[in-house]
């Protein structure tokens, strides 16, 4: 069998030359996704699917731990349902899918497919929820939810998506207020200690609101080409759905009640995040707490004695808490599988030959600085150990650095679309709390509000962008 | 606050008066599930999902175990696929919902929501396979699934619920069929070692088996009234829809080949099969290992000093591994609590009070046995994880004791008719084979074949219903 040669990494465009094809590259070659039969939606391949189940499993922990439990409600909902919050429908309306047919038979009433589950929970909670006592609901779900959208890109923004969506009722407006910022935290923690993707977090200005929302919280990913991601949100949705849908309940002092409202929600986007905040002209590089391959062994001349032994007992040794793989297939050379696992983002490759073993060493590569050095095999388990948490500080810290050198002041208008234009990345500026001067923002330079951050900042006493009065700091950035 | 002395148990049918009722009463009573706004869909509560999660945990480390990984196809299938296949079509599309808009468009064509994916997945398999390196393919989904069913029950059978489903593809017939078996055996092993509950296992007859499959693997278990469960099926699925879809490799000879594919599933149907075998007419009777509270310390005179203390001592000695839970509702008293309990099913229930803590004691309560007695608090923890496995232990042979008295031998059509009329259960014996010979058993008795057992027993020459030469034993019973 002839060795393959194949320069994997020449077949991925540098992201200074095209950003999107460089991400369009590294998630196929990379097996993470493909595109479906079905436009716009896409297939999560294993390599990409792991990561998921990663998030999910920290996610889900950090759910419990403050006291929330999982349940399921049904997929499809009523069009009467999905009508009943004003807000709501009309934000969500343009981009659902309906059904109409169940076999042969249409259906009296068209349903849809979830976009997100707001309508039908409300009413199963109306049902539900008796007294004060009964208070707080701490609920969640994890799915797959459907919208429409015209303009696709596997992960960012797909027809179909995965994520978790909280629904929880509080007896009081500051219960929920409370809960809202908690999940937020959360999201943040998520992001920063597992994720390594530095956040700001923040509130959105009325206009980028859910739809139905009191208000929306959110944390915003600065990627690698200077655009805005949001990665994740949670609302405060008072009483807009409580009254709508008559969920009450007997207060404590006797009297009937509208409970308060929340809902949060992550999803897949952040396995776009992920890619687009710590990749780079190899391909992935993947924080270690999520990458499903932490540490690959690539054996050195492999046909000799003792090499792929070595192999397996450093495998043995290291298992466990640590996800590792060998790499001892026969038809490639090592040259070749370092640049496959590069390019497939693996935190450490551990390389193991004949001289190596006389030694009583192992070379150790690093993904995120590309850095490679000789190792003692004694407490090889300890070095990786600590090895696979510097990498993961290492990366948030340089994404951090990277981000905030792409973090600039503006002052006018005029400022914002040359920055926009010539070094995209986020602006910080004063705004007048207007929804027309926003428009007109938006409009004239691609970027919109991301948020008004909770660390603000006193930039000034008038609007940057009309000269009216400020009441806010901002960031804003064009945005996936 | 009164205390409220409702007797929970009344509120329930006893299973001997009305079992579908029985069934009702318990899923509503113990918060497992509840009906929908969509008729036939049902909202999983948590404690019913709780379950789910436990078994999915279970699930997912085997399929891992044996070298399987998750990934995620797309909700929506086009009419065009899912007509690739004859047979797969002819038995799901007069139960797929059609989705026929997206947003404000009319689809230029239908999408059904999925009822399983061979379809999609096989489109997809076809993109991605090229030789026979890349063999076997074994992944897996956890998804929902959609069937428009016009008679529907929770847990049982809903128009839409939640599985897994596996979907293999392989160099030769041999390794699917050992794939399809051993998923099979997979399933086996988390009915009997996880939920307690006893399956046979064999084959489908040629018309109870999955549209298009060559060969259909079933576990089917007894439920309390007699009728029988199928639990869990993997197919051997040939190469029908690998080559409806194309899929090709390189074969090792340098040929072009069609590869051999596999699918098997489980679905929350599993909820209600323990439901109905474990069950009595206090309520549930949940199997330690999937239990979502395994042990509920009940305060005695909470309100004495002391008792709360050292209830809340037990819980952090006996929290960690044990799913643990303390009921220190001010407003119910210990009965009502007691009674509460036993309706939800959890498996074990500690009791202390002053006169307990005088004695270094607890009072200890067995669902299963419904047996209380006193035991020492020295070694508590070791005391209650011994009788968590006992309790499966003896679930599992109580359930095995009960299903084999209501397995018997018929040796006529009149027979089986007269015994699932008088003393339903599973019923044995000759079968020629023969579709015709089948269907007017059905029609007859309303008994369907569950299954041509592994374990074969030769109870005579001749097809106990028609008289024609035996092939095979069967398992006959009414099914849900
Ligand atoms: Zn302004
Ligand atoms: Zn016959």
């Amino acid at each position: 069998m002839a060795k393959k040669e194949k320069q994997f990494v020449e077949d991925i465009t540098p992201m200074e030359v095209d950003f999107p094809q460089w991400y369009t590259d590294v998630i196929l070659k990379t097996d993470m996704v493909d595109y479906s039969p079905v436009k716009g939606f896409m297939v999560i391949k294993p390599y990409g699917y792991a990561i998921w189940e990663n998030i999910q499993k920290y996610m889900d922990q950090k759910f419990k731990d403050t006291g929330h439990q999982n349940l399921y409600f049904p997929l499809l909902i009523p069009e009467s349902l999905l009508k009943k919050e004003a807000e709501h429908v009309e934000g969500f309306a343009p981009e659902v899918a309906w059904v109409t047919h169940g076999g042969d038979e249409e259906l009296a009433e068209r349903l849809c497919v979830r976009p997100t589950s707001e309508t039908i929970i409300c009413s199963m909670y109306s049902k539900w929820l008796n007294s004060y006592r009964e208070l707080p609901y701490l609920y969640n779900q994890w799915c797959s939810v459907v919208r429409w959208e015209k303009s696709t890109r596997p992960f960012l923004r797909t027809s179909e998506f995965l994520w978790q969506e909280g629904h929880t009722l509080h007896e009081t407006y500051e219960d929920a207020q409370a809960e809202t910022l908690q999940m937020l935290d959360i999201y943040k923690q998520t992001a920063e200690e597992l994720l390594a993707i530095p956040v700001v977090t923040g509130q959105k200005s009325e206009k980028e609101k859910f739809a139905g929302a009191h208000a929306t919280y959110t944390m915003e990913a600065l990627m690698h080409d200077g655009k805005a991601l949001q990665a994740g949100t949670s609302h405060n949705l008072g009483q807009h759905f409580t009254k709508a849908f008559e969920i009450t309940f007997l207060g404590r002092n006797g009297e009937i009640e509208n409970p308060y409202h929340t809902s949060w929600g992550v999803s897949t986007r952040l396995i776009g995040g992920i890619i687009m905040v710590h990749g780079d002209n190899r391909g992935l590089v993947l924080p270690p707490r999520v990458a499903q391959t932490q540490v690959v062994i690539v054996p050195i001349a492999q046909h000799k004695e003792g090499v792929l032994d070595k192999a397996y007992e450093l495998k043995k040794v290291l298992g466990g808490e640590i996800r590792i793989k060998i790499d001892d297939n026969e038809n490639y050379s090592p040259g070749w599988k370092f640049n496959e696992w590069e390019m497939k983002g693996v935190p450490i490759r551990i390389e193991v030959g004949p001289r190596d073993i006389e030694k009583n060493q192992v070379m150790i590569f690093r993904r995120d600085t590309l850095e490679k050095w000789a190792v003692s095999m004694d407490g090889l388990k300890e070095t990786v150990k600590k090895l696979l948490d510097d990498i993961h500080d290492n990366m948030l810290e340089k994404a951090r650095k990277y981000r905030d050198e792409k973090t600039y002041y503006v002052t006018s208008l005029e400022e914002l679309k040359k920055n926009q234009e010539e070094r995209p990345g986020f602006a910080k500026a004063m705004w007048c709390g207007e929804r027309n001067c926003e428009e007109h923002v938006k409009a004239e330079t691609g970027a919109s509000i991301r948020c008004i951050p909770f660390e603000q900042e006193d930039l000034g006493d008038k609007c940057h962008f009309c000269g009216k009065e400020a009441k806010h700091m901002i960031y804003v950035a064009r945005a996936y």
